[in-house]
């Protein structure tokens, strides 16, 4: 690493101050409200005993995600989708992805057929909100893995959760690899990634993409030691938040 | 009244602990996370300079608001309306009456030609989401406001803000008028009501509806009383959240 | 009361004529054709033996209404609601505003698990929809119950029918209360209310929004009166009606 | 023509008794509610100066049509299409048949930069809607034409209406021809066929369908002798209601 | 017929070439991809065991039809009905078009409980699509039936096809009637038809419609003619494409 | 590479066999029909000169694509969007990543103030028919763009096309990684990559999702030296294609 200083004074390799608020709702099963710098993502894990029909009968359980924004999360409004009728190509792809990485984590035989939906809900963004939710969403789903346990709705034998999971943002500003970078880093950025990694340090999805300059190999191996080294330390957090009673 | 104690040991004319966190939002020109018990709604305030084209050249602004809840805000959770495709009637009904409340207490001529949409999202519910959603929402507009006069979007000359508006919700149980129902309460309620009534104690609206038994002219005066009583106590409240710098 | 004259010659407190043709309709299993003035709507009640799933088995009814409006009930043609692909905030908030009057006079259980859908369709518009909406539906509501009863799909022992419910609208125009506004007044009142009101005089529902000014208790009062007085004269209207065989 | 007599005794190329209502609306610029029997259909006009963006500056008018029915038009209630969020196919393809019937006899560089909208809503139905709707919809266009004339929207020197138009329904039952079918013949019709003839006695569209067994020229013909025959007696019941004043 | 020469050198009783290349799809159970000279078509055939639940043991089977345009098949790109959100009035019209078509030819009895899908996407188009759709399904549709049988979805006594089916456009240009418009001629034509005839040569639907002036029975007599005739060389064509192995 | 064999008899580094008709389409100003052995996407290019509104004035072009499937592309016959009413998350996200892919090698600028639009509509699907739309999508661009420049919508100083761009999907199965998978294989691909190259080998997009267990650096790297050397393979062939007149 350089000693390049960014706006905010970070070090290229260091996160923006991350807190995690367990068990911020007083209805869900399990939920976080998660923060990196300025952006808050609330997540809310819903557990339901029972399977949507094209599942039952499978002996397995089913979790899925909900991505969205409040029309004032961001600087200037956006209209609501629910005014628009239609739900737009971004927040269909993030849900889609937030699904796929809590999913990388989860015995679903062992779930049994039970199914928890996972809602993150951006109340403001400052980057990185599809990362922030992913991370926050874990630790919901742990929560109301552990409560469907509690209430044995899930079998004791076998835990579910087979490994933790956490996402972060990387990029390229001026040549540069940056960890977690908020709005006004992203939008300078040549090369966007974002990468979801696992407790033990493996990926469940990598996603880069040139917004400036194509990227050759080199640049995507610096990228991708980043996240896993930002990966790292949110795991750590993430535990840190689940021990606390 | 009586001596009547009630499940969260409130006496039948007490409101629950009420909480303004003014400008709680980074980006809205105004906000306020506004909490009734249980029930959390963040309302922020978005201040746009022009009308929209049905409007324009009157020499008016507009103020319009948009409600709606978290799909977990509630102890089950919904679907949201955007996945849905379509707003429910409840939705449209209440995203009307904060707009309808908030117009009472604007003078459009000296608002400008500006258009300031509130955004009420209930993050948390507990009853009373729509007459919390007012209250706060007041405080938003407010900040608004006064962020346009500071940018001079609005004229110097005179307000636009010509009294401040509060809601509350008023119910009978068990023949007993009740002020601030939370959700186990308003499902038990033989008429709920809901008042909005200004800083100088005159109605705005008056919703009373009997969900059980129809009621009498005296138990409408009752439920009134209470309503304004319980509005003047928002008011304050709202006017020390606004005096704190 | 003054001896204020208005445009069409009424006192203030008189009712425009009303008219209520029973049975308009062919193939419902009760029917209204209500006329206020100008004002036309349809109201008929469809009813089926069974009730929607989430009711089954709780030995109980269920009644709920539809409002709409021609495209061209007014004097401007507004486009179709199934054009544009969705149902807007008014006419959903007056649909739950007719279900509601409707269910307050209903026992449900004494209905049994039988549907009754009551259809308001607003031919031609001249003020106080709504109101001529709740007054038809309750004549079409009475005769579709008959036909349940006569059909043998309600049992005999006790009537569903535990009262009649109608609805006027009240307003404040040039500070002097009226009943019953038509169009130009609607437009021109400083507050509208709309109050619902049982055969024995209770009150179902009272809606009272400021237009313009916002009211004080005196003028509440007074508007109050004015709408119970002009319900039972709809009342009497209403048995009239069903009276004729 | 065979001496089979109907169920409701009309001979095989017998009308049923057509009533036309115009002017029935207050506030359209044309009206009809015109009766086939059971069938009743409430057809308005809408005239407004100007064209779509689309016809802008190209010195013609501009006609259409929207066709829907009430719920309970039917002996069984249909969900709204507002409600259901989209329109049918069937109501879409009759709209669009409605509207082509009626340009067919309008001359639309004489009608000018003028847009006229006709609503064709069924407030009851027993067949032959779109056929009663094209019927009535020509008087209520008829007005509209004239009123637009008589304010000087449209020029006084060449009339845009170049014909009058009419439709009717006709069908094969048990292998003979009939005549303006009610529901409980449509539904036991082999073919069906809706035909629009112009005053003078042309076609300007056929839409003959073989509902059950395909049926050959000879039956063809004998249907469009009697489609020819019943719309030259509906010219002069058009005539008639626009003579009387 | 005159010795009129087209645009395309063809008489005026003349087919464009057509090609159907049956089996076109590897996933469907039948399928042809037909081309009228520019129009080429893509009818598939997708067979299920098991009919809607509407039709759940009547022992009946279901044939239906949906047909669509790539956006770009057109000489100017339309916008996606999936992105608009709403199927427009002419694709719901051909679709049940189609569909009556296909089902003329079908004994649903012998059929049996099975549901036939046709898929008709259209890749080009240049006039005539709806009835290259109709004539290319008819083949899909005989090949998905044969596939039933051969797997005995379908019982083996009676063949559920009991005829074939074509359709033809057929128009009036100049005062001509001319058979299988491109789209050149479709635009010029005073008088438009479409003809679906039975391989025995009766009628299933006669679609005429005056674009311009409307007709008389003498044009609608030669317009007849043409497309029985055409239709008789359709069938020939599928007749060989389906005796092909 | 080891010397697995797979199903279809290619080696773990071997394409399908992948066919480019280039100009398919009559009326597109760009198009191919791409095939990659069962896989077959029409790809057409609609250009139009002007922009969308929000980018008037800008001196810049824009590229978009969309992306969809006929229903019954694949095994199992899908509903339609337009009928469903909406997109589904799948086919907005795959039209977002063909949009990139082709941004990234075009000069918005040097393109001027033209809009391209790219439909990708997938006739036949065995596996990688986003790779597919993206290869096949970028011959149609070249060819719009070649017709842009000779009509002088676009300047002829520099060549909007910077680059070449072509896709690939790549997977780890049974522990081996292999180049392009059809069906059977995606569906049991531990790991499923999609990479995005442009002409000089340079990455535009890297996304690789765990669908079985997590992976690690090293099979990434494989996955990654695959993807790039078969995107190499497809320049050829795309220059190929582009090159025969």
């Amino acid at each position: 690493m350089t000693d390049i200083v960014r706006a905010d004074g970070r070090a290229p390799d260091e996160l923006r101050p991350v807190t995690i608020e367990r068990a911020w709702s007083a209805h869900a099963e399990g939920s976080a409200l998660i923060t990196f710098g300025g952006t808050k993502v609330l997540c809310t894990a819903s557990f339901t005993n029972g399977v949507p029909r094209w599942l039952t009968g499978k002996g397995k359980g089913w979790v899925t995600a909900e991505y969205a924004m409040l029309p004032r999360a961001t600087h200037d409004r956006s209209d609501r989708e629910s005014v628009k009728g239609k739900i737009g190509g971004r927040t269909h792809e993030i849900s889609r992805l937030i699904g796929r990485a809590l999913r990388a984590v989860v015995d679903t035989k062992a779930l049994g057929e039970n199914t928890i939906v996972i809602d993150c809900d951006v109340l403001q963004a400052d980057g990185g909100t599809r990362t922030a939710a992913i991370t926050g969403a874990y630790v919901a789903l742990a929560d109301a893995i552990e409560w469907g346990r509690s209430k044995k709705f899930i079998g004791q034998r076998s835990n579910p959760l087979i490994d933790s999971v956490a996402a972060i943002s990387v990029g390229i500003i001026d040549g540069a690899p940056m960890l977690d970078l908020p709005y006004v880093e992203d939008v300078r950025a040549e090369t966007d990634m974002n990468v979801v990694v696992t407790g033990r340090g493996l990926f469940v999805e990598v996603q880069g993409t040139a917004e400036g300059a194509p990227f050759d190999k080199r640049e995507l191996d610096a990228l991708l030691d980043l996240g896993v080294s930002g990966c790292a330390t949110l795991r750590d957090l993430q535990a840190a938040a689940l021990e606390a009673s």
